[in-house]
């Protein structure tokens, strides 16, 4: 994650959190006492976004520390401390939720897309996303996506071409599409093409495009495309595929499966924030 | 919602999707082309987001034209067409994916929100959000929650006082850390005590606190607790209550509870977006 | 005061006063050297805006040091050292107007709210202040007006409910009106209904509401109306109340007296910034 | 004033007002229906600030229509309707404190310059004001100086030279410090120096400086000063002068004299928003 | 490009110019009257940012009306008319200055890319730009570049992978660099690699990267590496080629020539704005 | 230039080209290693931009260290390291690009300004520049001016008054355009009117103007409108003048010559970015 990005993002986050001030902790006056917190799974999953906690706390106040007992992409189990932090009471507190829940979320991502890796169970094949992501948080939610072993597809509409149906529609058919790509773009881009049958896939190779989308196929529809395609074209089994549906998908032979569900219907990892009765500093 | 902040959140967020321009629509300059798309559901739910709609193409071209079919907080069946919009294909294709995945995000919200007055099934009892919500999105989230019918707890840390453990600790017990308060806030704040068990819930009752939390209580406990507090003293049974344990609330006498699950762990409800073949404009 | 807030808009503001360059002292080249300077009291006030000139100058240079030898809420004398500065001469003069000109302004509001206490003179009754904020400053000025001694109404239009006069005609009366919103808003928003005469605050007290505005009351409509109010019920004397007027007050019962010249018709303390003589460091 | 940054400006304010919605009219749900509302002085004075009115309203919904009776820069009496609105109620209220806020303080503003200049009598001296401005609102502030029949001093510290002691200590005197400035600057700026005895004076004339600020003199100072300076340089007096002092300067023969008051003490004038009963659209 | 953002950056620019007004036309009041102007050629070039004349004055002032006669990526000669715009003078020159500085250079990008082609003359190699543009006008360039014929290399870091000198040597060549990013990647990422030797093109051919960029080679090298790679590997010639050696790369058989110049040292082509006498509307 | 703004702008140009992340170097994890790099000149020219390097890196990570050999204003040969920077790979690849950028386009202009006065050769006139600058780097390319030895015309609108030939039309002539300008204006803000003709010059010496611009005029014929000018108002030769033509002006006799070349058409100085194979910390 650009860390610039990232910092600027969590303090719009904190701000939206904050207002123009915690009037529980201002009226109690408690911010000259320094604490210790422990930030502990309440169940187990895949850690993604320890440089949430990081540069949550220097936007805050960079003289709270944060030590960190897990890496990012790593398995923990229900009641492991995954980071302590120190500073004052007001400024823990101050950044607590708006952490705990993009940690929350992220780890809850990175922690489905292992779960669809082991449900697929066909290391041929790579899990990767969409664009069907949280607005403002695509960052965050594509860098969770890779912590869980999975890949990202395009960041946004600039980096890559995708032929979809409206735009095939548009413009006379799959070769008059790529064609009119090609004449525009650079060689820095990569084109794909959504297919939704087998005359449509036989275009999308005659054309030789980079990339070619099996648009919700079948995983007997897959497996039949796939014998077409020759070897150097990638090839993305797309569409309605679900935790309940993808291993179904195994063994099918294509190189990708992307799933909206990674990051649209995410069940959050509980974590939670508890500060550590005694003074420790 | 305030209408200058929604707008002000859409430019943000097509902007994240949109980077420095389509690459795919660009190259195919199909932008002259007038066109309609519906908006239509593809499962029943609650909807929430129609302005995200209208401000989002407005934010994009204000030529483009939009008509609801349905209001906020209506229900809707798998395959009613929730919305036409009308615009140049570039248009409709630049705000298309943000606007779904709003409109499906706070949807699921809307949706599950309904579903818990109906799982808890006690008029007596209302259901509210937390401050659990996705990192920028919390107007939104808030919105979709009261769409389903439910209610929300407060909106930032400047709003309300909430005196968790930590305050209390951190100031002496119920009796000194509200009086510490009412010291301080005025006329126009609320004071809520969390409290875990029945000698907290009578300190906070002899303080005459706007609210009491049960934190964590059964069912059994909330019952209990409830018979002690006078009749102005609002209640809220919180913590660890979902979807699944709801249902055993009901009766228990509270008037509020508190489920973090409808905004950290929601599923968008599915919701797509169509061209219409034939030019209608 | 949140402290993120407070640095975003410490750089709007400086940004507005130096340009795109300080075209005197660049053209001088004293960027080198280091001074020490005083902020000194040239009259008697209530200091309000310490942290304004700690997160000024951090913005400006995190190497500057600053001294502060009052806290806010404390009163000082005419020629009193409030704080002392050292860094390069640029930098002091970079930060000294913006930080002058809101430290004035902010002291300047909490010496008036003091003076509106001691002009009331009857401890039983808060003086609060008004959503008559300087646009941009509504944080500082609410801040002032607590070092003050005094209290603050609402922070803006998403924190409370203030039924005023339009809103009841809208909305057929105030018992309608409580009704609509009581079905709509959740347990940690407060609700206030205006009232003009003792018919409305009959109706308000019928509907239970948290807090009665006694609008443009002369001291002796506040005492009548006061005395139908049960204990529980908060009320607030408001409209054209001002320091000439403030005292016949006393003794009229209420629980608050709103202000809008706290914060719209304020005297900047006379406060200046001093270069020392001697290099100091 | 530049129109862009007016809009932008009072997006910020609006949306500062605001908050996330306006729980009071949301939870009424008057959004539908059209009304007037006037804009009525209740005292007399000077109007500044009418495209405050028509930008606000344009920021909230284009739809608004403003009508303007008083051009800035005229006066009004009390009771005088200034601008009429009409809307929907749910829009003319989300603008209204903002609004009014931003106009009573630069109507404040425009009045007192045009009262300093009355007391000053003497046509051949021009007010003018300082850089003691409202943080954020120097261009409305400066603006509102110019309705009132008063002068701007430099905007901020990018667009003209002004030597003071520190500058003048820092760089060996004014002679060296203006031929260091002229080094540097180009032909577009104008350099001041503040004087505080008649060799200082004396001093400036001998670099031929384009203006010449006589800093805390008398009016017998002023006069013996003003007798010294060439008729091609600029003179202006600065430093403690008020309204109440403001008079003994009548005759001093200076060509400016500044005003810190004009925007660091200043009255609002109270100006009040009606909603008209019958709809009239 | 996208609409958004280029009406943002427009915002931004305007304001560096206008600052808080253009205190010329404003105190001459010319507001009020309503006129025309040419924007005209004064020398021959290839015209890019029409949609930098439409979306500047629309973010001045929606009434403006802008009439174009050529379209981007077309020739103009001298004293050809590219656009009347018609507005009220003071919105017609407050746009003037920013729209000129940005169309000039612009259309000064387009000139030279047209010109490289013709310089070239060799149909079977495409221009390229790279990421040596101007800080903040990356959108605006790279469009440019477009217009006169030529194609763009990545937009951002995040685009497209490029290993260079020193990503090969902290990672262990060739081999292992693009081994240890394709694990990471996902398939919508194209991979180039940075050659500055035929051992090296080898070892990149042997990893099938996507793209090959021979660096700092001369025509000669081109051709003989050329001959090496096989045909679905797109190569690219780069570094320290100018205008002035172009020519000696025609027919060295790559597939594009990547050139810094073509936005770091731009001559801006002569454009000027030119209000009509008479009055038009 | 202003080290806040200074350090906003170079934010937002490393988001421009660092986007979400540097998908390159994040793939190769070289983020832990510590090295040296040094900024080197691949040509001669004039330094202009160290606090680029400096605030650019701090932006970054404060870890970072630079060390500069040369100041800016200063002249640097093929070869010469200018500066030295530290921290790991990761880090100093992100900031590369971007301070490159506007290092080379600040020293082009630093260079291409010295090269002007030595063209000139008269020791009698200064060079300044336009508002023809690249939109988003006025600051930036008016300091690179200012390196180089020239001066800056005004910095916005803002700043100081122009009268154009189309106010001139619109105002009644010379004569009521300065009047009515004076009588609108403070006294820190000079007045320039632009000439076509002696009837001109002589209309706003009349005027008593603080400088005159001589526009497109011949070096002959500045030198006649020349002798007419009284001393003390400054005169500027504007207008096509370039490079090619400047030395003519030698001799003329006007006080400035404005030169729109050193903003709109720089030749960027080749400098470069060169890490130190061994590790050095």
């Amino acid at each position: 994650m650009n860390q610039l990005l990232l910092k600027r993002k969590l303090e719009e986050f904190i701000l939206e959190d904050v207002g123009e001030g915690d009037v529980t902790t201002e009226s109690l006056l408690v911010s000259g006492e320094y604490r210790c917190a422990n930030i502990v799974a309440k169940e187990g999953g895949v850690l993604a976004g320890s440089d949430v906690i990081i540069a949550g706390y220097e936007v805050i106040n960079s003289d709270i520390t944060v030590e960190l007992f897990k890496r990012d992409g790593e398995s923990f189990e229900k009641g492991e401390v995954l980071a302590t932090v120190s500073g004052t009471v007001k400024d823990l507190l101050a950044g607590e939720r708006v952490i705990l829940n993009l940690l929350q979320r992220m780890s809850g991502i990175a922690t489905m897309a292992k779960r669809a890796k082991s449900v697929l169970n066909d290391e041929s094949i790579r899990i990767c996303d969409t664009r069907k992501t949280t607005p403002g948080l695509r960052m965050f939610e594509k860098y969770a996506v890779r912590c869980g072993g999975a890949y990202n597809h395009r960041r946004s509409l600039s980096d890559a071409v995708l032929l979809k149906e409206n735009h095939l529609l548009a413009s006379g058919g799959v070769k008059k599409a790529v064609e009119a790509v090609r004449e525009r773009i650079g060689h820095m881009v990569k084109v794909e093409v959504e297919t939704t049958n087998e005359h449509e896939v036989l275009e999308a190779i005659a054309a030789d495009v980079d990339v070619i989308m099996f648009d919700n196929a079948t995983p007997k529809e897959v497996k039949a495309y796939q014998q077409l395609v020759p070897g150097h074209i990638v090839t993305e089994a797309s569409g309605g595929i679900n935790l309940n549906t993808l291993a179904e998908y195994a063994g099918c032979g294509c190189h990708y499966i992307s799933l909206g569900c990674l990051t649209h219907s995410v069940q959050s990892t509980d974590i939670s924030f508890l500060l550590i009765e005694e003074e420790q500093r």
